[in-house]
């Protein structure tokens, strides 16, 4: 299938910068927390090279954020992720995969302590707001559950930190990765994130209130001319060579923490009062029977990954891969995807079955960097 | 905004019918509780003048369903909707706004019991599945929560009967309105509704396991040659001038069920145990500020409602636009929205406000039917 034609009406939100993205020429979206997410502006190979070698300004206002507020906030941001959050820092967003009652994963977003019992969680492509409201309700919980009206904006690449500078100035420099701080745009303060999702390094602008959205972009814009800044967006190629994992595509509630390469951000100990301890305690203690990998596969895959593409070997089916692309940096097309144990090891190769035929795929301990 | 394209992934789950659909040339999609459910099959007014007047095959497998099975379920199931289904028959489906604490709607699904202990929620688009999930771990339930493996296939227009009895036998004509029946094809037995999206008339097939989706699609097909069967999907010209509201569009959480005439569905009394009964008890006391209604608007609006319109009166706002489009039945631009106590009665003008400019728009009591 290639693209097709999206059709447009109120379910599918436009954000606060979508008349920049149009204007700026997007070519294709997709849908993300019912959300408008732009995919491509010039092409997807020539945004990757562009990302990797200037700098990208990102509507990525898709990453709702779910507030928590008042006294037992704390409490449910606990209940949410296996991931120990007791000591999280003032200016400190940690990335917490929030799994159900058997373990399974409902998202993977980053918590941030923005006040005294109060939270964001940036989410990924799930309606976690309903679960934590429900989550809430059900447990008696103090606590107001809502999605504020927060649009983050990212600026990503190697020229990030001296474009950022030369809006917010260059306190922005110092903030180390996945620390935050709240510098003035116009007046107000937002808080800036040393985080993204990219490998080339930048930071995401947590905008509140949508008036001052465009003057951003436009101010971005402004300042980054000689910087060749240009409008972009999570880049399918780089985050699979990167490894970034992408909740719906690589992961879905049949995973578990383990499996995904997150066990290091779970601790379901008798001190963390988490959903999902014991399914979770239980699977540490088996561990896992599959894992995710990066694959190096033949040739050029023309369509895109709509489904697992099943990996095999002797014809038996050992794992699948979950998102791939054609990569010009690494001439191959890389691959993400789930491996059986007996077939995990670096540099195996197996079978994999694409849209257009069968091919060879080798399995790699380490992404594309 | 015109259509743009869509990326597509896996995150954009496609359907045990997709490939039917691709090869039936479907134009565009939509992306509905992250499924792909198609917009266009011709174009939206000729897919419109054909339901009318024939018979619809429509992919709505994005309708997932929620079942809910254990010892608890049933209370669980009334937990979720303030409508009393303590008399719900065996074949009966009923429609069930799910609200929040607040009273604020979540989803407006669809409940069947499909065995002792067991229901079905036919979702609209919300991840209800987690808001579900979160109340019965919360709340310490005694039912299993998932999301079985069923894709609905709708059969729509007046013609619906006749290519359902040539499939399933005579039995589907005595199928009442929101009863079902279990009946069999090619040695499963499907529940099979007369529901639906339209106001032409018809039926809902829940097909369970991937296996029998495409030999079903094939035999609506092959059986209806004569009656003029084809490809079709939810029409945005037949459900605004039906006033068939649409989750998300129409509504959203910020609206409560009796601003949006679901009253009517609404028991909030002490007799029905569930979430937000006392919101709701409140809200029906105090009686609603604004409600939904039909709207006739001047001209033909050739954008599309990507986001409310204002409906203005002296300038003021008293209301909002949700969805409009052309009729060209009824020969004027058709909308639903919202609008204030102060200008909601029959035949009141106002003003809105589209994206190419001032329109006139009288409100309506009722839908173009």
């Amino acid at each position: 299938m290639s693209a097709p034609l999206l059709s447009i009406s109120r379910r599918i939100r436009s954000t606060p910068f979508t008349r920049r993205v149009e204007a700026a020429g997007v070519k294709a979206y997709t849908v993300y927390n019912r959300m408008l997410l732009p995919t491509v502006f010039s092409t997807v190979e020539d945004d990757y090279h562009h990302l990797k070698r200037a700098v990208q300004v990102w509507d990525v206002s898709c990453e709702r954020q779910i507030e928590l507020n008042g006294q037992d906030a704390g409490k449910l941001a606990q209940m949410m992720t296996p991931r120990d959050i007791s000591r999280l820092q003032d200016d400190q967003c940690v990335y917490t995969p929030s799994v159900d009652g058997r373990g399974g994963l409902l998202n993977d977003p980053m918590t941030m302590r923005v006040g005294p019992d109060r939270y964001w969680i940036s989410i990924a492509d799930s309606d976690l707001l309903l679960w934590v409201k429900g989550l809430a309700l059900g447990s008696g919980l103090n606590v107001n559950v809502t999605e504020p009206d927060v649009a983050p904006l990212a600026v990503q690449g190697p020229k990030a930190d001296e474009l950022m500078a030369r809006v917010f100035g260059d306190d922005v420099r110092s903030i180390r990765f996945f620390r935050f701080a709240r510098l003035p745009f116009r007046g107000r303060d937002f808080i800036v994130a040393r985080s993204g999702y990219s490998k080339q390094g930048g930071f995401e602008i947590y905008v509140e209130g949508n008036d001052l959205a465009e003057p951003l972009w436009d101010a971005l814009f402004d300042a980054g001319k000689d910087l060749d800044v240009r409008p972009g967006c999570p880049n399918l190629i780089e985050r699979i060579e990167g490894g970034l994992l992408s909740y719906g595509n690589d992961m879905t509630l049949e995973n578990n923490p383990y499996e995904c390469g997150l066990g290091r951000f779970c601790k379901p100990s008798a001190a963390v009062d988490c959903i999902g301890r014991d399914a979770l305690l239980q699977l540490e203690r088996i561990g896992p029977a599959r894992e995710m990998r990066s694959f190096a596969i033949d040739g050029d895959a023309q369509a895109p990954c709509s489904d697992a593409w099943r990996l095999l070997s002797d014809g038996k089916q050992v794992g699948m891969v979950t998102s791939a692309v054609w990569s010009p940096d690494f001439e191959t097309t890389v691959g993400l995807g789930i491996i059986d144990a007996s077939h995990w090891k670096d540099g195996t190769t197996v079978e994999i079955e694409t849209l257009e035929g069968m091919r060879k795929a080798r399995v790699r301990a380490r992404p594309f960097i």
